[in-house]
């Protein structure tokens, strides 16, 4: 490895999350429409976004402890402690989240995108068009939820 | 929006990659096994991983251009000049990778994935399980490859 010092970078929000979820997230969020506020600094980046259907969103979880490595996934105490990098809990070293979204509807620098998991204020780190894995038969531990 | 003065934020590196790709990215990648070597720090955060036969790596691609918003997607100066935000193309404000690998084997602290898309000594940042998005026809612009 040579020098395995762990290295630090500089992250910036490059956009915010505008909804009504303040303290939580709801079970059927799936369903709601949240809005995200790009930066106009940053709106080119945007550039040809509504031809697609789905978006992924990165968020950095800003109220997330980043200290603890392992929980009971689904918050259910059932469940076998786990390492965080064996879950998508938010707790996490670096507290990002990954969510595919519908992307229902772009007005300049801000989109409404339905199914995003995310507190309103929450930062923006990144978007990325919405990528298809398409796995035979993928194993996953007995707490899965699909 | 109240004070929109993008904020910055600490990330740290929690493994590096070790593989054969000194320079470039080879296009039969998905077949070839790289090797994530998390620090012992964070090696607690990994148990139970190896029940997955899938993972979703997340790489700070070091050796990416931050500045530029817009890009010909593919690499193909016939595609239309699109949005950072619009592709997954490695060069984006945060050069943050999303890629699902197969876990092939977990040894301590070091795991070996196979269809991971990144150089040599690429800084990891996170590790989640693999979670499957099931949307029926999604709509993707003309460009995109599947």
């Amino acid at each position: 490895m040579g020098s395995n010092e762990p290295k630090k970078f500089e992250l910036i929000e490059i956009g915010r999350v505008d909804n009504d979820y303040f303290e939580e997230i709801p079970d059927d969020y799936k369903e709601d429409i949240s809005k995200i506020e790009v930066f106009k600094k940053y709106e080119e980046a945007l550039l040809g976004i509504e031809e697609n259907s789905h978006i992924s969103v990165m968020c950095w979880f800003d109220r997330s402890d980043r200290d603890i490595q392992k929980v009971h996934p689904m918050a259910d105490d059932s469940n076998p402690l786990t390492g965080v990098f064996a879950t998508r809990a938010p707790i996490r070293p670096n507290p990002i989240s990954y969510t595919v979204c519908e992307l229902v509807n772009r007005e300049g620098n801000t989109l409404h995108v339905k199914g995003l998991d995310a507190l309103d204020r929450t930062p923006v780190i990144d978007i990325k068009s919405y990528k298809r894995y398409e796995i035979d038969d993928p194993e996953f531990p007995e707490w899965a939820p699909e």
